[in-house]
């Protein structure tokens, strides 16, 4: 992860987090774990708990505890009230739990908070739900729309690491099979992409009719769950919704039929009512971090280095700014820019820079 | 053209545009010919130029002008100024001449004035640094945003009708081939594919570090045009800006290399200054319309759907509605999505709907 | 076309066929043109007719007539006589016809014979038959089977310019359509891999369950034809068989569907039978040449070297060599090696050479 | 396993292989063992040593040795010995080790050899060089060269688990990297599919020309190791060559270059020379047996299909068949294209028939 650890080491000699304490709702892996260090580097004191207990690399644990990081890991609900509870002046969440606990919480546990991220769809969708509803409290920042999070990661990380942890429970080839992938959204996109590259074939299912059209479009069959049920080998829900997969449309299924789920919580296939005749991979939970290796740290690389800068800015905020006013915030444009700038020059790419002339061209409409 | 050809059916019912002038500069095809009909169904006067001589049907001249529509196809300058003086309710432009014409018009042509749509990249880029010069006179709906056009029509149409013409105008066989296309947006994205799909080696060259790092995510090269111009066999310019291949990038390329444009206007690549070892198509001009059979009716279907039901959409907003604030608008959320639904149901393609359980899930937080 | 350039210098000087009369029957293409002239440069007196009156390019005529070779070009069953009463030497046969001609001709028009050429998969599985059948008089070099012809031509050429023939003569958008290929030999491999880098759902038909189960381990479905045609956008034969594609098929066929043929004869789809709803492209001729601008030059150049080397290697050998026992014969190794080792130089690749001690590993057991 | 499975319940009523030995090398997994019981469901004895130690899966020995199958697995050479020294009627080969050990013992131990299998390229490559070297002393069925194993197993089989294996291994992202794959027969070709299909950027490198062409009309960049070393982050090697990867290749790539071998004998890479730079998986051996999940189900199912149905076949040859003359014979056409059809049947995709026109059409000249 060169971008972040050149962030890191910025941060060591500029204390931007210093005497800031950060509570981090997180999947527990080294790539996270290289993030906390980099906000302790800043100055941060952090605490960290687990936002999914099948994914905690237990080594992880150890090396941050050592290094100073308070890691809650007991009990998921528990844990995520006692981040609460550290009265942090900036959150980082994944998949919204951290937020609704802090939000609900006494006044006096918020009374430090400038902000958070998130950095998941899911917890997006959730604060908007929120926002609409007039409930945001805090200011938060969508870490997981900012264009070098979502290109990059949500495609190219969700897409190999699904692919990858459904090969890895069940050595299925994958030529030549049926590949159902429910949601075409940036995940779904790159679940598809690598399912075809394997040689499958992909069928989508979607509820929006424009990114129904693109799937089709791309080459993929698009039609309704219950006809997909019958064509489908491996399905995937990728969609940040709720019984996606209904026991009904299981009972349709081919005998050994596959069913996994890339979606961040346990939800979008029926769970309780999985017929025998097919087999429902790592409980339902996010396949990729509970059955595989997870995101790989090439992308994790520029979702994390977001995250630390997005903390710098806030921690830069200062007080009549009206940023405190709760609303969902982007990731500040310079910010994406400089994370995709730095990854090119990590990877020895040299791109064109616009002439005087060109950029005069651009900005006229003579 | 399916979805066109039912809103024409509504419109000959309805009469939305009754009494209104729509003065259109596009490409004189068979698919614009199909819309001017729809919006003539509706009830409007139509005044139709040619935005590019080079792409002009002369069937579709005749038959139009037998239907009804006045259509000038002289002089570029001369036509686009005819179109600028018919005082139109409505405009439809493409590369965006006819809104700077009018712009600098005398305020009387612009008194009926409601507003118009840009149909391209291009326009869009030219209104926003007229917006930003606080130069805009009357609303402009930037149609070529909206997911059902810039989606579609940019990706997949500009996509196969550009490499379609370059194989048209040269038969080269794309196996093997080292396409360098310049520039990674939606069209640019659409070149690659098409070229990575005819079993081309393809380099894609940028300014922009997010594109930049995009295209390298989809397993291109990426690198600067002075190196890609000793690699490449074959060059499309799609990026909307000037220069972008100099005569200095065309003298370091290999002898026989085949040079295109498929940005709006002949200013990306250097065609005064074309050395004799390099072939150049097309005058520099847009090669799928110039030397190819253009965009595929089905995407233009998506394209001027939009088109007719934002005219309509402008002709229903009343006197009151601040609407002639000029203003850059998106297409109506509402309108993009009904294209979208259309197209699908023309497709005979059905898709799932959200149930109230899952809409509520989407819709709370907790 | 550099590698028969090349090849054509060599023969000025060597005059590898001088005073051999070769006989031809070939789509008079510029790359024809290219491979007579060739033949002309060896010392040969050349006569060539049409193997398709719908693929001849007149220029071409022209130019050969007064380069000295002789074009029949009035009535195909005609000219097919004539070329087999110059009593030949050498003849190129393309689809097996004038093979056929010259079995059946009395002994002495076969006087001068030494044996021939065919280019087609079509024409070697007729040669196959006539062998089968103990008919065959002379000698031929399936030079259709040789990894440079078939692996190149039969896949990148035919797959190229079949779809591009399609795009050409209907403005299809292939995103998202629906393409039908019957027959998954190398040709219909082509096309289908083809059809997918344009953005289409592919299906496969075929008759041969190994390459059935090919075709599905790539991804496309696999049904038969009746299946397949309730499906279907866009139908291309590719099979080397008759009534691939029957009445009753095209009956099953959607409104508007376009159905092609890109086998060597038009026997491949009940031509006089398609009804109304349907749309026939070219008369069922091959597509790629009737509606198309045919092979591109860059695989004719590998194909047509092939030839002339063939011709140049028959005309070397002896009387009293067993090669005049009628039989079907491979390109010899060393020309189709030669060829691609020319093309490799001719594209500038460069490739590693085994090492004295990697050859002796490979040809030892232990 | 579905055909096998099929094989085994026939040979369990009609005992084919009744009192036959049966001496197998092959990698211990599951499928093997699937393929073992097979066997014995026919009636033969059976002993197995592993064909490479770090592939054993230790179940499955447990498993078969319950099952009543002899299982060497103490050392590797000393396996060897003794399973040649069992005196069996049929040997099955994974390499061509027992086949040499056989070729050079006592007459006495070859007194019941009928023939063998052998199922990889690098041991017919091998048999092949015995052949030359007229050192073959009994007949040996090449299983690994027939269709419904070649272009199944070696293409989809290695090309899914060696990009797997990788993967597993180091986690790298794919997308965006640039993978050199040595050599592109068919098992590199189903390796460069797989790479280019996860989104990375891929460079072939091979000594044989009309390979190397292949490689790069299909897209792929081809050039010498020397460059490529500079170029690439992830190296495969699927040549069946020595050093094809040397330690002046390994000093010239990047910082991280991760180097695998997926060719069968841990030849390929100059593993005793790699620089500290450099990470090697799996000890150079072949990586996806070592370091992944080794080929799934699916595709062992045709490969072991044809074995136990070779096996039947020797098994049928009485005295008098001039069989026994020590020959490399191909897996005849009617189990090739048996196996296949019942594959198709397990997936249940029904394909078109030839009718008795298209079949007499194709059979004759005319």
């Amino acid at each position: 992860m060169p971008v972040l650890k050149q962030i890191g080491q910025r941060f060591l000699k500029k204390k931007p987090l210093k005497g800031l304490v950060v509570a981090a709702c997180m999947h527990i892996t080294k790539e996270t774990g290289a993030l906390m260090t980099t906000l302790m580097a800043g100055g941060a004191r952090v605490y960290l708990a687990a936002s999914n207990p099948l994914s905690t690399q237990p080594g992880v644990v150890k090396d941050l505890a050592k290094y100073g990081v308070t890691v809650f890991h007991r009990d998921y609900d528990t844990d995520i009230k006692r981040l609460a509870g550290t009265r942090p002046h900036l959150i980082m969440d994944d998949g919204g739990d951290l937020t609704w606990d802090l939000t609900n919480a006494p006044d006096s546990w918020r009374k430090n908070l400038i902000g958070g991220m998130e950095e998941t769809t899911t917890g997006v969708v959730r604060l908007r739900a929120l926002a609409r509803g007039d409930m945001l409290k805090f200011p938060m920042i969508a870490v997981n729309d900012t264009p070098t999070k979502r290109l990059f990661d949500n495609v190219y990380g969700t897409g190999q690491s699904t692919m990858e942890a459904i090969v890895m429970a069940t050595n299925v080839l994958m030529a030549g099979k049926c590949v159902v992938v429910a949601g075409y959204g940036h995940c779904g996109a790159g679940v598809t992409a690598r399912a075809k590259g394997m040689g499958a074939r992909v069928i989508v299912t979607e509820v929006d009719p424009r990114k129904a059209l693109q799937a089709h479009m791309n080459g993929y069959e698009v039609m309704t769950m219950r006809r997909a049920a019958l064509e489908g080998d491996v399905f995937v829900t990728v969609t940040g919704d709720i019984n996606v997969i209904t026991q009904e449309h299981m009972m349709l299924m081919k005998d050994g039929a596959v069913v996994a789920n890339a979606g961040h919580f346990d939800v979008e296939i029926d769970i309780k009512n999985v017929p025998a005749h097919v087999t429902l991979l790592a409980e339902g939970r996010l396949v990729n971090l509970a059955a595989g290796r997870g995101h790989p740290p090439a992308v994790m690389d520029m979702s994390f280095s977001n995250q630390a800068l997005c903390a710098e800015w806030l921690a830069n905020q200062d007080d009549t700014f009206p940023f405190r006013h709760p609303r969902i915030y982007d990731v500040p444009e310079d910010i994406d820019e400089y994370v995709a700038r730095e990854k090119l020059k990590a990877l020895n790419i040299c791109i064109d820079t616009l002439t005087d002339e060109q950029r005069q061209y651009l900005n006229n409409f003579k």
